[in-house]
Order: C-alpha cells, then sequence, then structure tokens
C-alpha cells in the first residue's frame, strides 16, 4: 500500500490534465437545489454532466457515462428508483460511483436509504461529521471512519475544516478550503460530483478522492481572495477550478 | 400597538446579529426555479435551508426547522402534498410559516388553492399587488390589505415599488429597493424565505417582515452600485445581505 | 424570400428594442438544470418566463403566454404530459413554440419523443450537431438541414462554432460567439428560450431565430472580454445581453 500523500499535488494535477483532455461523463442524480451548480462544477473542471431521473432513461445515460453520482437530497420516489437502477447499471458496466448521503441526520427514512445504497459498494462515500454519525451511529474519529471503510469495502471522504480521506489502511488529510464554502448552497454536492470526475480517470479511488478535494479546496482559497461574499465566491470558485494550475496546486496544498 | 418604524433600521439590524448567531433552520416548499437562489440567499443571511418536498420526509424535516415557506410556483400535486403535510407540522409545532402564493394570477387552480392555506394561519403572507388582486378579489390599497390582514389574522407583505407591511392594525411602508430586482428570476421568492428566517428570531411577524424586506431593499440598493446587469446584481445581493453592517441600515432606510 | 442576412444586426436591435418595451411572456417546460438559467436569460432581455410544468396549470399559463419553450432536458413522464398539453394549446392559439430536443443522442426513448413532437409543427427546432444527427438520422450538413426544414415545415437553428440557420429556402450562419459558452450549462437550453422570445415579436422564424443567435453570440463575446472563467462568464453574459446595445450588434455581427 502506497502512501499518496507527498505526491498528491502534483497527481492533482496531472489528473486535473486528463480530466481537460478527455472530458468524461458524469450522470448525477442528485437534488434540485444541487443540479445547476454540479452541472458547472463539472462543466468547469473539463467533464461532461447529465442529470436526467427519469426512469425510462437513467440506465441509458448511466450505461454510457464513466462514472456516476447519487446524491440524497431532495430525494423522493423517482429518484429512490432511479438510484437504484443506476448503481445496478454502474456495477454492471463496473463504473465507479459516489454515494453522497445528504441531510440523513434530518430524515430515519433518508438514513435507512442510505445504509441499503452503502452496502451496494460505492467507490467512494462523501459526508460531513453528522452524516457520518448518522450513518454509522458512531462518532466521526480516525479510526471510525477507517473501521466503516474497511467494513464497507469503501473509501471515506470526509468534509469539514479538515477532510479526511480514508480506505481503511490509509488516511490522508486536506486542509485546504475556506469558510465561505459552508455558506453556498450545494458545495458539498458539487464536491461528490468532482470526485466521481477524479475516479473516472483514476483507479485508486484514495487518490481520485483526495485529489478531488485537494483540488476544490485550494479553488476555494484562490477564490475567497477575489470574493466580497458567498455570492461572488461561488462564482469565482467555479473560474478558479477551471483555472487550476500545478504550480499553484504544488504551492498551496496543505496535505497529509 | 407599537408603531415600529422608528426603530426599524436598528431592529433590522439586531434580526441580522441574531440570525448570524443562531443559525436557524428554514425549511422551503419552493419551486424548481427558485430553489438554489433561495437556499443561497438563507446561507448569506445566516440561515441554514432544507428544502426537500418528500412526503415522507416533509414532516421530519418541518419539525425539526424554525420557520417554514410555502412558496407555490411550479405547484404540482407533489408540492401541494408536501405543502399540507407540512403546515399541518409547522402548526402544531408552533412554528411561523409564510405563504408566497406566485403567479396565482396566472392559474385558477393555483389561486383556489392559495385560499385554502391563506386560512390556515399563515403567520407572514409575502405577494405582489397583482397577486393580492388574484386572492382577494380587490385592489390592493392599503384599505384593501389592512383589512384582509384583519380578517386572515396575518401579516401582508406587499412588495413592489414600496413595499407596504401590515397586520390590519399597523402598516409599515419601506421604499428601499432597486428596479433589478426584479430582473433576477426567484428575487421575491428569496424575499419571503428571508420573511421566514427574520420571523424565527422576532415574535412580532410585522417587524420581521418589515425588517426582512428593509434587508433586501437595501442590500439590493448596495448590488446595484456594484453591478453591470441583472447577471451581476444577482450574485452582488448575496453578498450584499452577508455583509450588512447596522450603519449602512441605519443610513439608507427610507421606511415610514 | 428574402434574405435577411445584411439586415440582420439592425433588425436584431430592433427586435431586442422591442422585447424590452413589450416584454412577452414564454412558457418554457424546460429541464430543472436548467430553470433558473433560463428564466434570467428571459428576463435579462426583457421577457417575462414562465416554468410550471404542473398538468392542471399548464393550459392556463400557456394560452396566456406569447410564446413557448420545450426543452426535453431531464424528461420525465410529467414534463411528456406537459408538453403535449402545451403544444395542443400553443397550436390552438396561434402561438409560436420552439423544440430543444437535448441530448436524444442518449437516449432512445427521448429520441423517439422528439420525433413525434417534431411533426407537430414547431416554428424552430434548436439543437446542435449530434442532436439532429440522431433526430434525422443523418449527418448535419447544411443540404440535410435544408431538407430537414423543408420536409418538417420547420425552421431549424444549428447551434456549434458557426450556427447555421435554415427554413430550407434560406440559410443565414451565424460566426458570433465564444468557447467558454460550452463551459456554462444549459446555455443552449437558454439560447432556445431566446428564439422564444424572439418569435413572439417577430413572425419570420427565420430572422427570429438568427436574431436570437446572433444577440446571444455577440453577447458571448461581450462576457468573455470581461471574465476569468465560467463561473464569471454565465454571470457576464446575463449583463449582456440585458445592455446589449445596436452599435455592439452592428459593428461584431459576423452573419452572412
Amino acid at each position: 500500500l502506497h502512501a499518496p500523500q507527498n505526491d498528491l499535488p502534483r497527481l492533482t494535477a496531472d489528473l486535473l490534465e486528463r480530466l481537460r483532455t478527455r472530458a468524461p461523463r458524469v450522470h448525477c442524480i442528485t437534488n434540485a437545489v444541487a443540479q445547476a451548480f454540479t452541472a458547472n462544477m463539472l462543466l468547469a473542471v473539463g467533464a461532461v454532466p447529465s442529470m436526467t431521473v427519469a426512469p425510462e432513461e437513467i440506465a441509458a445515460f448511466t450505461a454510457s457515462a464513466d462514472a456516476l453520482l447519487v446524491n440524497l437530497g431532495t430525494f423522493d420516489v423517482e429518484r429512490r428508483e432511479a438510484a437504484e437502477m443506476a448503481v445496478e447499471v454502474a456495477t454492471e458496466e463496473g463504473h465507479p460511483w459516489v454515494l453522497d448521503p445528504v441531510f440523513i441526520d434530518r430524515s430515519e427514512k433518508r438514513a435507512a436509504f442510505a445504509r441499503v445504497l452503502a452496502v451496494c459498494n460505492p467507490a467512494v462515500m462523501r459526508l460531513n461529521r453528522t452524516e457520518f454519525a448518522a450513518l454509522a451511529d458512531t462518532a466521526a474519529d480516525s479510526d471510525a471512519l477507517k473501521r466503516y471503510a474497511l467494513d464497507s469495502l469503501t473509501v471515506i471522504g470526509l468534509t469539514g475544516e479538515v477532510d479526511l480521506i480514508t480506505d481503511g489502511a490509509r488516511l490522508t488529510t486536506v486542509e485546504n478550503g475556506h469558510l465561505l464554502m459552508g455558506r453556498v448552497t450545494a458545495m458539498g454536492c458539487a464536491g461528490s460530483a468532482l470526485v466521481a470526475a477524479f475516479l473516472s480517470v483514476e483507479n485508486d479511488a484514495l487518490v481520485a478522492t483526495a485529489a478531488a478535494l485537494l483540488a476544490l479546496g485550494v479553488a476555494g482559497e484562490m477564490a475567497a481572495a477575489r470574493s466580497a461574499g458567498p455570492g461572488s465566491f461561488a462564482v469565482a470558485i467555479l473560474d478558479a477550478i477551471h483555472n487550476l494550475d500545478p504550480t499553484t496546486l504544488i504551492e498551496r496544498a496543505r496535505v497529509r
């Protein structure tokens, strides 16, 4: 097992380059609030988003995509069915998929559904501290994260002031980011979509997740320096992820 | 009955401070067009938005929120059922709720549903002149607004070039704002969400409504001074509401 | 048959003026990702958007609108039924409507539905090269576009690096635009909405389509000059379409 943290900034720069060259397709089953910002984040990084949740189309879109995001925000019957069908197709096709269990601490039914999906082999689960606690029924310390990752054969990407990424064996932390990221709706959702995009160009899910969160964190810092508040920040972070260059990544990265 | 207009700018500054400190939860049943901008407006002012309309989740989300918004834009069966369940839960829990009867002048069925909700004790109804006329079947002059507010035991927040806020006994006017507010989709919807946020930190619904509309109007003026058109205006008003300070509020307020 | 290309910039300026004066209503059945940006584009150009897809309201909204957009993105049963009802009402009322068959190359079921709608007399179909190929089962060269337009009695607005607009007899090309237009979600969708808006103030569908695409292309160039990436570009293009003036249009237009 290789510890990627020393190489992570350089790897992230390489993956950004691959995304811009290959333009992978990412199909997103995501909440209505997040759809436009998520699509714009994917376009800014070089990927091609699609967003349908219609049951008669979801299989075709998922099969022709390179990666899948399942986000549980604004969940309803249609999205639940779409998620189940899409996960089945992604699994058959061998495409990686990401689970983002938004707000499961606010709804027991949503948490129960997240637990069902969590055992369907997502490559990565991206969530925050409260959501992890609701999912795993334990506080989100490093040991609990590692244990959960090992048990469920997934990579956990826990975002917060410091991001923790683990596959059970390795643990990477990313300290980049900015407080304004918490003041823009769908920032976490868009981060999960970035993880899906990076998974489509990098097989090591730990590396892909850490790289996506590092890129977003550094972009957030660049954006904050050009913003007057959360409105201009949401705009500037799209510009920043689009323009992110190796030098900036390597200079600013705070990873361990 | 106390006339709040002299104190309103100072009260508004205090309420903004409370919002930033307490971070109240506002659950929004709102139209698909408005969801992201509304969520960003709430985050900018310091509140925590949620947006699900799924019938199996709406009760849990509404019960754990501090205030509720019901907006009738892009209305469908799911949103109608969600609205009915959410209003019932909010009433049981004693949480204030705001009704925004968007575009009821364009659809008689929507107007009929608005009339059903209007007698379910919303703390506030935020609407424009045409929507009031469609709801109350009378022109939106001060006397009609007062009478309607008295009859329905609600506060009316009528927005336009001059905002009129009345509980039937008191009448406050807010003259702040900018024409570009009419050139951004969901600005009225986001204003209604702000009213819900202010209601979660202020029991006097007249004061909460006038304060929310004053804050939005002053933010609109600040934003217009930094904008080149409706695109940059929509961004700048989020920055402005996030940064709004007591001095600016007090200097710019035009309330009676 | 009159070739409009020499007059197009001047005509476009006149139509922009008409839009700002008349504020026509455009009802949009469009995908969830595109709704907010589309509404903001219409507001920026002076039109009044509405977006409901609820079956019990769609007839009233369509009947009281001046033009209709049917966009097949994020298609589901509700939107399909809404589209069928809206097209019927628009046809009865003699209102022009625009078909935007988003992503039909990714879903055979969606392509089949697009073919059904294509014979219901849309005034214009706005699509890209891949979508045209999926619809017409032939490569998108000028002859194929003309033949398709003649056969289906519609105007084809094919967007790409160069936009091709034809009614079967006349062919206009618009070379304005910017690469960043492809990095913002719903830019094509918003372009189709602009076509619908222009149709509400200009009976010649070829002229209306070419004028809308010219206005958007020039606005895109103005926006690119003020942008640092796709985030600020999406904001600046709304400002630019709002502020577009005859001199700029005439100086920058590259039409044949």
